[in-house]
C-alpha cells in the first residue's frame, strides 16, 4: 500500500507478458552481437584488446560492410526527394525522368504521402514487369504485387495469414534447415508448428526430397502442416538449388497439398559456375498448368541483398500466385493497417527493377558498378570456401550463391565439454571466444538449426578483399589454437 | 483426381485462413475508399459523374492534399541519400552538418545500411533531449527510446507484447471511443478484449474517470483488463485533453494496474484557445514519485504528422517509462526480427526534433514554412467546425487539435430504415451516397466506433482552404438533400 492508498504491482513483466514473444530468438542480433557491441564501446575507452576493431560478419549488410551505394539509385532518390534537383543539370536525364516518373505517380507528387497499402501503381506494374522479364514472358499481374517494409515484412504477412488451429489442428510451416531465423522467430510469435527439414551438407546443401516426406510425415501426427518455405538461393548455407529440385518441391507441394513460400532475395547473388538461379515461378509454370494453375505460391525479393545491398530503405515485395481471391482480398485489408511500406524503398524499388537501358546516360556507369560489385563478391565467395577449407577440423561447402558460407566445425569432446558446463551451444562457446580473443563477430550454426551433433558458424562474405583475408587467416589461426587448446 | 494421381485443394482458404485476420477491420482504408478508387478510374474513362474530381478528405495526409514538404528536411536527406551533394555550395551549411552528424552514425556511412534494431544510438540521442525541451528538463534516457516505422508499427510492438492468457485470463485493453482503427485492428489480430469507454461528446469529447470505472468493472467479468490506450489529441475526434483530465486517467492507471499507452502523434497540432498539449509524461513526473517511479508508459510520436507530414517516410519512435528491464530485453530482442526501422525515415525524425536553431542559417525559412502550415491548420480547424454547424442536423465540437472533425448526423427514421435494408450502418450508407453524389470521400463514424444509436463522419480538415471550402459547402448542400429526400 502506498501513501494514495493504492498498491501498485509493475503491470506488465516477464511473468505475465506475452509468452509467445518470449519463445522468439533471434541469433543474428542475439548476444554475440551485443557482446560485439560492447567491445567496440570498451575499445573506444581505451580498453586493452589483442585487436584494434570489431570485424562484423554476422550481418548480410553491404553498405555496413564498405560497399558503396550505386550511383543512379541515388541520384533517382536524391531527385524523388528533393524535387528542386530536377533543376539541376549536374543530374542525367535518365535518372531525372525516372525521379518525375515516381513523384507523378505518388499522391500529391511527394514521396511523403501515404501510397496505397499494397504498394504504389506504377512501382507494381515495373516489378511485374521486371518479373516478366527475368521469367522469359510468363505474365505477372500487378495486382498479385505487394510491396513491403523489407522482404521480411511480406514474409511475416503470408506466415499470418496461414497460421491458425489448436493442438492436432495447429498450422505446421516446413522449413529447410539451417534456415534464415526469420522464420524460425515468427512461427514462434505466431504459435505455429516448425517443421525442420535439413538440407544434405554432404551434397553442397541440396534438398533431397524423401527428406521433405519424412519430416511431413512425422509432422502430421502432431499439427497440420500447411506451408513449406524455402530459401534460394539459400541463407545461412550458400547453396543454389539445381532446377530438378525445384521441380521436385514443387511436386511435393501439389502432392501433399501445402503452400509454397519461396524466399529468393538472393536471386541475382549466383556465383559458382554451373549455378544458375531458377525462380520457383518460372519452373512452375513450364511445368504446365496441371501445376501452374493450382499450386498456391509466394515469392520474396528484397532491394537488401543482390548489388544494390539497401538494407536501410526496407523494400520488398511478394508475388502470390494462385492465391484464393478471398484471400487476396484479405491480404489487402491486413496490410492496410500499418497504412503503406516506406515510400523512398518504393522509389528505390522501382529504380531496381527499372535500370537505365542501353541507349540512357547512366547505363555505362550504372554497368560498370552493378559488374564490379558482382564480380567481387564471386571472388571473396571463392576465397572464403578455398582459404576455410586449408583448415584442419573447417569443412566447408562452395559458396554458390547468396552472402554467406556455413563451415562445419570439428569440435573436440573436451571443447564440447566446456560449452556444456558454460550453458553455452558448443559453436556459441567457440565463437564469443572468437570474438573475444580476435575481435571477429560470427553467427553461431546454433542459431539457424543445424543436424544434432554438428557444429557450424555463418560468415558473410562481405568484408572488403583486404579485410576478408585478414578475417579468414585470422579464423584460421584461431581454428588451431582452439583446437589445440581442447585437445 | 488429377492426370497425375493427385487431388489438389487449395491450401488457403477464407476458412482455413487465419481466423484472426478475419476480424481485422480497418475503416480508413475500407469499402468507401476502393470505390472511391473506383470512381477516379471510372471519370479517367470518360464516366459522366455530377463532380469531376474525388476529393479524399478520408486520411490525415497532407502531401496528400497539397501541403508542401519542408525545405530544410529535404535539403537534410537529399545530402543523406546522396552525400555527393555535400560537395554543392547550393545547400546550406546546416543542412550540410547534420546530413553529415547522421551519415557518420550509420554503419559504413551509408543510409542504405541496416542500423541498430531500435534505431540508430545519434537519433535516439537527439530524440531524448527533444523530449527533454518539451517536457520543461523532466530527464529523458535515450535508451527507453525506440525508433520505428511509423508509429503504428511501435504501437503493434507495444501491444504485442502485452497480450496474454485465454478465457478470463485473455488481456482486455481499453480504448476510448471513438478510436483510431488500428487499434481495434491490432487487438482483433492478436486476439485480445478490446474493451471500449465512450468519450463524452456532450463535453467536447472529454474523457470522464466515471466512464473508465463504468467500462472496466464491467470488463473485469469475462477478461484482465491490462492496458488503457489514450490518443491526445484525438484521431478522429479532434479534442485536446486537459491537465486535469490526464491526471486523472494516470490516477486510474495506477490504482487500478493499468499500463498506459499514450498515442501524442498530434502533439504539434493544438489550434483552439485555451487548448495546450499536456504529454502523459510531463504529467506524470509532475504527480510526483509516487507515480513517476511506478506507472508505466508507452509514449507514441511520429513524423506523419504535426508541421511536416512525413507519412511516407514511415518513422515514428516509442519511449516507455518504467518499462521492467527483462521486459525491455523482450521488446529488443523482438523489434531485432524485422532488423530495423527505415534508415531514411530515422534520418528525417532526427532533423525534425533538430530543427535550425536562431543562429543557423535556415532558422528563418524553416520557421516560416513551420508557422504558415500550423497557422493554415488552425485557420482550416475554425472554418470546418463553423460551416459545419450551420447545417440543420449537423453538430460539430471545436477542433481543437489533431487533423480531423467528427460530426454528429441527425439521421432520420427513413434513412435508418433504407441502410438497414441494404444491410448498410446508417452512416456507412451516408458516406457511400456523399461520395457517389459529390465525390467527397469520408469515412463514416461506425468504423471508430460510436455510441449507439449515434451517426457521425469524420472528416479531415487538410484540403487547402479554397477546395475545403466547397468540400464544406457540398457536405452542407448533399446533407439538406440527403435530410429532404429521406424525410
Ligand atoms: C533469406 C532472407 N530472407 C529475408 C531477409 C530479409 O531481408 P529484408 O527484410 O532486409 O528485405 C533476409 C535478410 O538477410 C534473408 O537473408
Ligand atoms: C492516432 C494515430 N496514431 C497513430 C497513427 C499512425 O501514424 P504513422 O504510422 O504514420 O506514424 C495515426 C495515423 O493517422 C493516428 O492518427
Amino acid at each position: 500500500m502506498t501513501e494514495n492508498g493504492y498498491h501498485h504491482e509493475r503491470v506488465l513483466t516477464v511473468d505475465t507478458m506475452n509468452p509467445r514473444v518470449k519463445e522468439v530468438q533471434y541469433a543474428v542480433r542475439g548476444p554475440i552481437v551485443l557482446r560485439a557491441v560492447q567491445i567496440e564501446k570498451e575499445l573506444k575507452e581505451g580498453v586493452k584488446k589483442p585487436f584494434t576493431e570489431v570485424i562484423k560478419a554476422n550481418i548480410g549488410d553491404c553498405h555496413a560492410m564498405g560497399q558503396r551505394p550505386v550511383t543512379f539509385l541515388r541520384q533517382v532518390l536524391a531527385l524523388c526527394t528533393y524535387p528542386e534537383l530536377l533543376e539541376d543539370n549536374k543530374f542525367p536525364e535518365d535518372a531525372k525522368s525516372r525521379a518525375r516518373r515516381i513523384l507523378q505517380s505518388c499522391s500529391g507528387g511527394s514521396i511523403g504521402a501515404y501510397s496505397a497499402s499494397q504498394g504504389i501503381e506504377v512501382v507494381r506494374q515495373d516489378v511485374a514487369r521486371y518479373i516478366e522479364r527475368r521469367d522469359g514472358g510468363i505474365p505477372c499481374n500487378p495486382d498479385n504485387i505487394y510491396l513491403s517494409s523489407g522482404a521480411s515484412d511480406a514474409i511475416v504477412t503470408m506466415l499470418k495469414l496461414l497460421v491458425s488451429g489448436e493442438g492436432p489442428t495447429r498450422t505446421g510451416v516446413m522449413i529447410t534447415i539451417p534456415q534464415y531465423p526469420l522464420y524460425s522467430a515468427t512461427l514462434a510469435e505466431l504459435g505455429a508448428v516448425q517443421i525442420n527439414c535439413y538440407l544434405n551438407e554432404e551434397k553442397c546443401w541440396s534438398l533431397d526430397v524423401n527428406e521433405l516426406h519424412r519430416a511431413l510425415e512425422a509432422a502430421r501426427k502432431h499439427c497440420t502442416p500447411r506451408a513449406l518455405c524455402i530459401i534460394n538461393p539459400g541463407n545461412p548455407t550458400g547453396q543454389v538449388q539445381s532446377r530438378e529440385c525445384i521441380e521436385d518441391v514443387i511436386r511435393f507441394a501439389a502432392e501433399e497439398n501445402l503452400f509454397l513460400m519461396a524466399d529468393e532475395v538472393y536471386q541475382d547473388n549466383v556465383y559458382a559456375e554451373g549455378s544458375k538461379f531458377h525462380s520457383f515461378k518460372k519452373v512452375l509454370f513450364e511445368m504446365g498448368p496441371e501445376y501452374s494453375e493450382k499450386v498456391e505460391l509466394a515469392s520474396f525479393h528484397s532491394t537488401s541483398k543482390c548489388f544494390m545491398g539497401e538494407c536501410g530503405f526496407r523494400a520488398g515485395y511478394v508475388e502470390v500466385i494462385n492465391l484464393d481471391p478471398e484471400v487476396k482480398a484479405q491480404l489487402t485489408k491486413l496490410v492496410s493497417v500499418r497504412l503503406c511500406p516506406p515510400v523512398p524503398g518504393q522509389a528505390l524499388l522501382d529504380v531496381v527493377v527499372n535500370p537505365p537501358q542501353p541507349d540512357e546516360p547512366s547505363h555505362a556507369t550504372f554497368m560498370e558498378e552493378r559488374t564490379t560489385i558482382l564480380t567481387r563478391l564471386a571472388n571473396k565467395a571463392k576465397m572464403t570456401q578455398e582459404i576455410l577449407n586449408q583448415v584442419p577440423g573447417i569443412q566447408c561447402n562452395p559458396v554458390q550463391g547468396a552472402m554467406y558460407t556455413f563451415p562445419r566445425l570439428n569440435l573436440s569432446q573436451r571443447a564440447i565439454q566446456e560449452a556444456k558446463e558454460k550453458g553455452q551451444e558448443p559453436d556459441m562457446f567457440y565463437c564469443m571466444k572468437l570474438l573475444e580473443e580476435t575481435g571477429i563477430c560470427l553467427v553461431p550454426g546454433s542459431g539457424f538449426g543445424q543436424r544434432e551433433g554438428t557444429y557450424h558458424f555463418r560468415m558473410t562474405i562481405l568484408p572488403p578483399p583486404e579485410k576478408l583475408k585478414i578475417v579468414l587467416a585470422k579464423v584460421k589461426e584461431f581454428h588451431q589454437r582452439f583446437t589445440e587448446r581442447y585437445s
